[in-house]
């Protein structure tokens, strides 16, 4: 394949090994000035400290560090948790959710700059590749898209290092990287190491955030949530946007071990990968609105929302977002959500997050009509009726097979 | 409505206040033989003492206890559990699946003593006079069906224990029972008292079985399922039939405080209800059935694996277990889980049940796959062309719709 | 059951027997004043003339004649369109989406007149009284219903002709009604008669306002239709309202016998019924529909339309209007149908109406893409890494049983 | 990429053109012996005229014939009907069936010549080659796949003319071929031409085998099948195998212009593509079979026989025929298919196939509950509590709802 010819490309750059190498490497291969473009999805302060400096010693022309954190939250999780996607029926999308806001800033960077290609440091095995790519696709389709993972031939750190080495640009990474961690406000995701055989249990070090369950503090502790429309609006009886929302439920998820999961999931490229995955706060946050959605949707609505849960959880974990389909599944979770209001009170306890109290003004629940006695809404006499019309076909069949023997 | 003519009623005895005054309740309404039934589904042994004398001194004719416990887990509990039921998101349906295996031995009764009518002790505001006489309905629709809760007028203890008084038949039930409960093999689940308050925690009372988890040991432990055709075969090594594995895994949950679960469902009579499960063994089972479907289900057979049970939980809970939608869907459920197979480690503490293991020999995970560096199953190269058809119609959508301005 | 205490009832009014027989009968055993509701959604003139006359002749004290023919097109139908509604794979739904406007209609006069009371002429082996009833529940629970076929024990059309003769209350039914028939401005139906043996053939009798295709004209006719967001705005160039889309589609569908369906179908009440039911316009829009979305929808889009549309042909079918899933499902459907926009010839030809021309300012269908040759959107060397990672989850699985044996 | 290493290929040949240039271009670019293998799927004799010869004129070592005819048809087409899969809502699968069989039987010869190597005569745009290669990862995963379209750089039928020229190998090919056609005993397909614009009707190019339903006779023709377990059994009073069957329905279809479709449809690899389909028997045999279906399956199994339609609809289109998921899929059809047994009357008459009569010894349908009356299974009373439980959460929505104001 004859290289396509670019003259400005921005790059999704994070400050690590791999895009580190990239921006020198676009350079060298494709003539092209290269421009960063640094998305802050809440990965931590740490990650960003000094990263425009380390760009342009790198050899970018400009770098470009643009803040998602309340984006990220209000408009991609937020919409997201209220079809109660879990890919697998465990991962909460952590990765997955936040590539499109991140894809979508590159893509407007690029806009900006006047450049004419899109570049980013995932290899050429994994989810992220696909989820970048998707999103340019709907985004920005006359864009070219440089995966230089899938045309180089470096293929270790050492070979990376070695590669910056000889161009004389610093780098503080260090040669062996055991676990390979992907982090936003979200989550936090752990793959490589012991984890690569699935008969081995993790250890220590494949948890980077949450307390350990077994020293997390033997009292339990409560915390309160309020949800409109489906939405965490305040924790505790303070109103907080969706980011400070998150933060808050962070911070005590991490303190009590809650939201670590160790999952063998399908990746989009037909294979399989191991991951443990931390998501304190959404925990919290889902079982809380699980919570509400038990008092309020009724049973064929529901089993409908499960079933959005399902269809979402591929849309996002396969880098649909900028779809038709995407948006029409999150229309109907939208619809459904409505009735989604109320208070939860979630227990924390050695990584349990459990919704032991709940009330909502929408509450189809009620107290008159589950209990003994007679009332106005609920005839027992109704119950002949309807049960002699739900088995119907059952009678009939049954009825109809003895007639033919 | 005028009552209908009964000669012989075998009636779905518990031992218990309601099913003690449904006896001479039917001899009386109906003028007809009264013939006991008992279902042992694993209740527990203390339930089942001198019940056939107690059967007899309400005024039964004849008692029969039928042992279904193997076939209770063989039949019913085992088949469901390769659908990955669980209702609304959370219910292990004890009870649910315990109604159709005790139905059609009930039948058989029937059909053995000749007997013309059934009766069961099920109120007019629950879904197991749905689950009775749907099975009623699909097995032996030319008998009729009696159910004296909807019929009679008794509405409080005090009014059943005087009925029974009245007539001199001796009843050891106390006149204030707080919590319902139901319990067989699988569950054991309590309804009423404080948990009639969604804004209410469950407090001690509400559990039954299973040791609070803030009490349970501080060490974990471990236990080993072998997995054969979606089927738990053995634990630690040890070989045991369904119920002895399921009998095995319940002492260890309960120990733990594993499988607790606090829940507002919706019946399926339309109202909604709040209960306290606790499925200690059956918890273990799921996580460890989940836990090898990871390794050996692809990306789109696993989704399908969770739509299908998502209609199996409805089914089982709705009573439509002899039904052709039943059987078609549990059809569906049992070829795949023709893959399912192999061993599992599960990690209990503090009410956590956590699959730390795994391994298959149809896993489809592949260390070499996962892993960086090249191969011959999976080129990266292969990523750049998959990518680009799988957004194809996103790039045609969008440059289309730019073309249209 | 003792009758509820009634002061003054709307009654949905007809004209015909069953209805004329209901208000004399609800004053005498309500006691109540009678107000007589009548909906005009397209029936047909004839049924509708000196009705007002006959309402008060036959006793009601007042007689509201409702225009519902623009909010039926416009608001029910048109929104069911788009979400490609087929119940059972064949009907389209005609009876079932005017019962929700209907019933709306008649919740409105009742709150005008301040009734305490709301009364239908559907019988109790039908779907049309579980959808009056599910619509009064949502929209007025406060109300009583009364409906008569499943309470008095008047049980022919001669007992129905007595009643109102002794009354001396004028009515012109016939003694003998061979068919059942309803209409609206969308379809009419025919059930009974030579239908009731499933072995039997229709007959002329079982069709009311199609010509027979066999007698239709020899000549095909064209007719373009243009759509603008899943919607019908414009026939043969001239702009229209979808009643207006709809009377002329109509007059188009029954000169060529378009739009007859012979069925059995499932009611909701668990026994089968037969109908013919003639939907002339309605075909023709909704073969047009489909076409537009062959050029619009993707893959997954398409799917999902079509998954929707089950879901809502039950949803409607099932008397569900007035419910959170319905509004869900429709919001879904009406997101998919943003790009649902173009134009479509098509033929009416002895009973077909066939989309032969289609185009659309958003197709996703490209001339270039699809023939032969090089093109910069699609590179055939694509297509070995698209399949490679496609099929990758079998090589796996069959790579590894083979490393098993 | 670099050539892989191949000693011996087994390559689909069809006689065409296509085919016919293969053989040689494989043994002059990979150095290896070609083994021509011919499917006969009931293409038409025409087709496999002296074609040994052919393939060995055009240089390949042996050429094997092999008779699919009643294996696709029996294996590979009668499930598929079961699950009622209609691609899109229009395309019944004729090419999409036929690949798996031909693929199997292919490497079946592989298997029994001791090929290293698979080679088939599909384009780089084309839902063929993921057909073709799906089979063969999951069949043959250690077998190399070679397809000529995505390697080389012939581009016209002229260049492969010229290129058997050069090599004075015979060809009765023509230089210009307006109309891509492929051919089996279930269906014609027929694309390019002027179906490439979408404004373009089908003109009589377009179609091979039916009559145009305006030329087809003018008096209907009835015929009656016999269908058993979801099988078309007998014809007309004839027993027959599924192929025998197959031919049968073909030839009063073509007579009668029945199974045309003219579909804009979605293709696996991103774009869509339009095609005239014809699929005579076929078309009959599924009206047939949808028949007996609306007698025998109740609500909610008739749903779900749906949902497995569009799913089965999918994988069968999609070449995923050699996967667990539809083995499970089709596993649910099957198992619903055992109700489906009955007689049905279809009337053939210009383009339409329409059942008329119908009736099976399965039926729900009844007679007696479907009319007036008063009967021992339905009693009308039952309704108004049917109703209540129905639709009471709709009613507590609505209460709640009014308390809240």
């Amino acid at each position: 394949m004859s290289k396509v010819q670019v003259k400005k490309v921005v790059v999704a750059y994070s400050g690590g090994l791999d895009t580190s190498v990239i921006i020198p490497w676009l350079k060298e291969n494709y003539g092209c000035e290269v421009v960063a473009f640094v998305a802050d999805v809440g990965q931590g302060a740490d990650e960003l400290v000094g990263i425009e400096e380390k760009a342009i010693a790198s050899g970018a022309s400009e770098c470009h560090v643009v803040d998602l954190k309340d984006e990220f939250v209000a408009e991609y999780i937020y919409p997201s948790l209220k079809t109660g996607a879990y890919y697998e029926g465990k991962y909460l999308l952590g990765t997955s959710m936040a590539r499109p806001v991140i894809a979508k800033a590159q893509v407007d960077v690029a806009r900006k700059v006047g450049a004419d290609a899109l570049a980013h440091g995932c290899t050429g095995k994994g989810n992220d590749q696909v989820r970048f790519e998707g999103a340019f696709s709907a985004l920005a389709p006359d864009l070219h898209v440089i995966a230089p993972w899938r045309e180089w031939d470096l293929e270790s750190r050492e070979e990376c290092l070695d590669y910056l080495a000889e161009r004389n640009i610093p780098c503080a990474a260090s040669l062996t990287k055991i676990y390979s961690r992907d982090a936003n406000s979200w989550h936090i995701s752990t793959e490589g190491g012991v984890l690569e055989s699935t008969w081995n249990a993790p250890n220590d070090d494949c948890w980077a955030w949450t307390v350990d369950p077994k020293k997390a503090p033997d009292a339990a502790e409560n915390v309160t949530l309020k949800i409109e429309n489906g939405e965490v609006v305040a924790v505790d009886g303070q109103a907080m946007s969706p980011y400070e929302v998150l933060v808050c439920l962070n911070e005590k998820g991490v303190k009590h071990g809650v939201g670590r999961i160790d999952i063998v999931e399908n990746r989009l490229v037909g294979m399989k990968s191991r991951g443990c995955y931390e998501t304190p706060g959404g925990t919290i946050m889902m079982e809380a609105l699980r919570a509400v959605e038990q008092l309020v949707l009724d049973k064929t609505a529901f089993e409908f929302r499960e079933e959005i849960g399902i269809k979402a959880s591929h849309l996002i974990y396969d880098g649909r977002w900028f779809t038709p389909l995407r948006e029409s599944v999150f229309a109907a979770a939208e619809s459904l959500a409505k009735d989604v209001n109320g208070d939860v009170v979630i227990e924390l306890y050695k990584g349990h997050a459990t919704a032991i109290q709940k009330r909502s003004p929408n509450s189809l629940y009620s107290e008159e009509f589950a209990t003994f006695g007679a009332d106005d809404v609920y005839d027992q006499s109704h119950a002949g009726g309807f049960i002699r019309l739900y088995s119907l076909s059952s009678r009939i069949r049954t009825l109809n097979a003895a007639k033919q023997k």
